[in-house]
């Protein structure tokens, strides 16, 4: 039998999932921080669920990758694609729950689509919202957690911020109707660039003068008070407003690298307000880090109720985060072990050596019978564990253990107490 | 539409979910301080290797409830439902992987089975394997980790310990060669008791006098020594050596809670030596805490090769445990949230202050725009914050903070800096 993994995921091995796992401690750090509580939802759900009116999966581009399967029952099941729609559900299904619910969840997603560099069929997302809150100071607590972690993880990062009102004001402004497909033609601006839009908007079948117009507006309206001056409707002018106090209170939080961009949209289709994406000008990573913003009304579409529950969040991408921090070489250590004790024809009490180390909280390995001094050095030295602790007899009779200095290669012969001390 | 989760599985809600960090953050820190490094693999793997002989998915119960489906190129996957299958099929990818490799593994499997109490279709398993060692220490460094992750989730445990190889010993001495169904049938001892096995070994047709025999040796001999007396061929002698060892090394180790129990066994079929198990006997949680044993072959026949890779290994099962810490009365945090922060008409001060707390490093709620004193502290006192910062303008204006207690509905009028220093 040929051995491989099933075709687009992958293993991680261990100096990765090291960093893997130093990042989403830092996520849930801060989310914690912030009074964000964590929740967790099923990778199996209903396909119905998955699918239902008002959700991502409305969206016929990314039911197509959903993988779908069938229980010994014959029920129709499916992989989570993302986890908002899990939580719309769970949300709708626990009515009493307290408001606003300020929840953050990490898991595996799966998309059964075309693969590329960096893009798996099983991945990570990490995300945080607030469900029942209305108010903007939603919004900028969410971008606290996001300058808080990124700040925490030493990367420079910009916020791009956009509000999906303001966008159906400035479509509505160039005589655009139908606003869903022109936002996702929209949101390309920056990987395709204006002219790559423009193409894409004419394929969808928008008019000349309507992307003349459109684009009259987007490119020489750089900030919000050229935009003040040109929109006349209701919607693209309450969109501004609620820019301005989102603005507001995060200059009173001094996030100072949040900009407005007039070109932002957002793929998905569920956005009602505020939108943003994060990116770290200084990688070679060119994808966002992390992105998000409202969807006032999926829960309220998914639980069949006239009252709009309004909810505000944000996904961190674990793997752009991780190649950022890879390509910046912001990630070093290889294993959690600090020291690797060998025996030398001393097991029993090399062995309670070992524990005494494990007991002083000091990570530590054992020779598990492997023969040879040189062979266990070489060991240690490539799993990248800092100290060996050598015990023979020599050592034992005048109590005292060789701690050898993997980076060095220098030896000092030290009571077990002052080892301990140098390893703490 | 109605909302419902897909059968057997569920969601895990915030106060459950950070009991279950907890323990999990617990299990990670011991293994990591006993040298064990982190692998992550992924949840789709090929049906093929899910199914490979030598594997647990050659038992055609364990096939039998595996989730199957198909990716849009129309390749054969399944959802795991262990995660030692994908350690043997990394391992036989990675041939230059650095022996013995120590990994742990914690993630979500799957199992199109019978739901009862406690039982889901979907459930977290957390795995420490050590391949590439075939020394008892191995067995005894798994035993070490069990016994220092119950110590720091304070609960009291027995393990039990039994070996195959003096079970094939055991079994041969009474005439059985059809070993496999027979350990299986045994494996329920606990469970069906003595009668129940006795049944059961009929019903897989054994003749009454091997069954006679079998009971003989195994009711009367609840010590290594007396099975020493009894075995007279070369596999069940091998055995006993091998529990002897491993014995020796618990007691230097310091392991007291450590027992020999001739009657455990281990369902799947892939063990070959130490099998152990691990019982919290004040709970009321029946099934395991943990088990695990030496699997010596896998790796072999999942890759096709001649030499044995040994390997010995053990699952913590998040479940029992957590239901045994519920059950005991050890779980009681709601919330990460130290303080709720109240502005009344001080919003821009208010977020300013919430942000130095957090900066500080304490976790801090902030209202959301929820309208009322009243209807706030009852926000913060179901949510179970253990205090709520109240600032208006009058505590502005006396460069204070009113600190309520909602423990006990006291108040106090603090500085910040003291403030901060009662919620550190």
């Amino acid at each position: 039998m040929e051995l491989q993994t099933a075709k687009g995921v992958r293993d991680i091995p261990p100096e990765e999932k090291i960093l893997k796992n130093k990042v989403m401690d830092t996520l849930r750090e801060v989310f914690e921080l912030y009074g964000f509580m964590p929740l967790e939802t099923p990778i199996l759900e209903r396909f119905e669920t998955l699918a239902a009116k008002g959700g991502a999966g409305a969206d016929s581009d990314v039911l197509k990758e959903t993988f779908t399967l069938k229980d010994q029952g014959d029920r129709k099941l499916a992989l989570r694609f993302e986890l908002t729609t899990s939580l719309a559900r769970y949300a709708g299904m626990n009515p009493t729950l307290k408001m606003p619910f300020k929840r953050y969840e990490m898991g595996q997603v799966f998309r059964d689509g075309p693969i590329k560099l960096g893009r798996y069929r099983e991945f990570w997302q990490c995300d945080i919202d607030t469900i029942g809150s209305a108010s903007l100071l939603a919004d900028a607590e969410i971008l606290g957690v996001v300058n808080n972690v990124f700040k925490k993880l030493d990367l420079n990062i910009i916020i791009k911020i956009n509000n999906r009102k303001l966008l159906n004001g400035i479509l509505e402004q160039a005589g655009i109707k139908e606003k869903e497909s022109a936002i996702i033609a929209l949101d390309k601006y920056d990987k395709i660039g204006p002219k790559g839009v423009i193409s894409e908007l004419e394929q969808r079948g928008y008019s000349a003068k309507q992307i003349d117009s459109l684009f009259k507006i987007v490119t020489d309206s750089m900030s919000l008070e050229d935009l003040q001056k040109k929109i006349n409707n209701e919607e693209g002018l309450k969109g501004i407003k609620e820019l301005e106090e989102l603005f507001g209170y995060l200059k009173t939080m001094k996030i100072e690298n949040a900009v407005f961009d007039v070109s932002l949209a957002r793929g998905l289709g569920y956005y009602t307000g505020t939108v943003f994406e994060v990116y770290c000008p200084d990688s070679p990573v060119n994808s966002s880090l992390a992105g998000g913003g409202r969807w006032d009304n999926m829960i309220a579409k998914l639980v069949g109720n006239n009252n709009d529950i309004p909810a505000v969040g944000l996904a961190f991408g674990l793997e752009p985060i991780m190649d950022t921090l890879k390509s910046m070489k912001k990630a070093t250590t290889k294993t959690a072990s600090k020291v690797y004790v060998l025996p030398i024809g001393t097991i029993t009490e090399s062995l309670k050596i070992v524990q005494q180390l494990r007991e002083k909280d000091i990570a530590a390995d054992f020779c598990l019978g492997k023969k040879g001094v040189s062979k266990n050095l070489d060991y240690a030295s490539t799993l990248g564990i800092p100290y060996v602790m050598i015990i023979g007899d020599n050592e034992l009779a005048k109590k005292k253990v060789l701690l050898r200095d993997m980076n060095d290669g220098t030896e000092q012969l030290l009571t077990l107490n002052d080892a301990i001390k140098k390893l703490k």
